[in-house]
């Protein structure tokens, strides 16, 4: 293999150039490469990008760090998805005792944490999967887990491959209906978050179908769209929050997770959804 | 030719499908192709997309607008390269009385008047190329013409392919010495605008450079970073303005021009650099 094609939108694919295959498989639920490229380590599922080692941590701050920061307490974490782990890392770090990891996919999240330098090492997976500590690894169905759980969450994270325009299995994971399941998870104060789309005008699609989404279900819907990254990320609370902006920005000053590639001004910035966005809800 | 393969960065291109050549010819200047894609009539330099039909209004309004509401006044205006004038069009909208339009390739101003269906008709440019008009243009150098003009403008307007890491003729106009040639001919509260570069982390690289030469010439640095464009501009004017983003924002709602994809949020949102490229300065 010496390149991935990773369609972008109509007409148009990215190309990467692959240095040196690690993992080429096919799992029960995916076609899963981790390859050598320019950015370092990398992940690929159905020829998406998911991560590299050279921009994941950017992702995942944009993706978590909000979340962190909006949620009134962060004691337990639910993850669904993420395969590699980064963000319950950071749940810990923040200081979450309860991290509930669930992913379909048990051979990728093993090969992720083989192969990839950032989120679980094989030890932790293996500690993860006994469930001892605070971060516990369950290989299931996250929409199952989630329709029949008893549990309660300070934060429920939805982090998949991107919704698909056609059918793929992961996009049960991504409706209203789904959305109302996972606030029904929520503690007082809690936040659901999730991987939401690219804010690119030629591929937003997603993105605005999540927006109407998140505003159909929920009474506070705060949007952190990464300048950096390419990739937006939506997060709603049940209650009513009158400037989850403010409360962000107030909160990064002491939280237990200090990112490194978000600050306060970050956060304002990147906390306005696109004109696009916002135009889509009129 | 059935794809157009356009560098992003280390180890990635991006991939364009063409379903319609209309041009592919070499000027004395560069490889250009004018195609149909799925974005509709597709402008690309050396490989490099320059503009659709599709996002080119996107593209332009965040290179122009946040000018237009800079500058204390646009009486005069000069455009350097552009091909094919959709900023000067707007400019005189907004009531520019004078705009010249310098561009070193003329067969590429040409060929975009007779093929793109934005910026310059044929007859548009005929008059321009006339001179009676309010848009005046010349096929010179734009370097040459910044360096002996004796002219004074409200905006100073640099849209140029992107600066290349590699040699390239046209990086002569990124410099720092450059930027303050275009700084001595502004008129007092005149604004310096140029097309930056990109703020994804894996191809901020002459962003970041054009970020701190800014920085060094002028003594007001605005930014704009188009959320839905994926690409970034830099806005310098030679004296102290408190806050720029809020003289924009005011002067925004009566506009001569009122732009279609930014609004007060956009420019809030959008002003505001990527951290890196800010954390450049320390």
């Amino acid at each position: 293999m010496n390149t991935i094609n990773e369609p972008l939108a109509d007409g148009m694919t990215r190309h990467w150039r692959v240095d040196e295959v690690l993992v080429d498989t096919k799992t029960d639920f995916q076609h899963l490469v981790i390859a050598r490229t320019a950015q370092g380590v990398s992940l690929f599922c159905d020829n998406d990008r998911q991560s590299t080692e050279f921009s994941q941590l950017t992702y995942h701050e944009a993706l978590m760090v909000p979340a962190l920061l909006l949620a009134d307490q962060v004691e337990r974490v639910l993850v669904i998805g993420s395969s590699e782990g980064v963000v319950c890392q950071m749940a810990v770090q923040h200081g979450a005792s309860v991290v509930d990891h669930i992913d379909i996919d048990e051979q990728a999240v093993k090969l992720c944490a083989e192969h990839l330098p950032y989120g679980y090492t094989l030890d932790e997976l293996a500690e993860a999967e006994k469930g001892t500590g605070p971060i516990r690894v369950q290989y299931i169905d996250g929409f199952e887990y989630i329709r029949t759980t008893s549990e309660k969450y300070d934060i429920v994270l939805v982090d998949l491959p991107d919704e698909r325009e056609e059918e793929a299995q992961h996009n049960r994971l991504y409706g209203a209906d789904f959305l109302r399941m996972c606030k029904a998870l929520l503690r007082p104060g809690g936040v659901v978050v999730n991987q939401s789309g690219c804010q690119t005008m030629w591929r937003n699609t997603t993105l605005i179908r999540s927006w109407q989404r998140f505003n159909e279900v929920f009474d506070t819907v705060a949007y952190y769209g990464s300048d950096e990254h390419e990739w937006a990320y939506l997060f709603g609370r049940a209650d009513v929050v009158e400037d989850p902006t403010a409360l962000m920005v107030e909160r990064l000053k002491t939280a237990g997770y200090q990112p490194e590639s978000i600050d306060d001004l970050a956060l304002v910035g990147n906390s306005i959804p696109p004109y696009r966005v916002r135009q889509s809800l009129a």
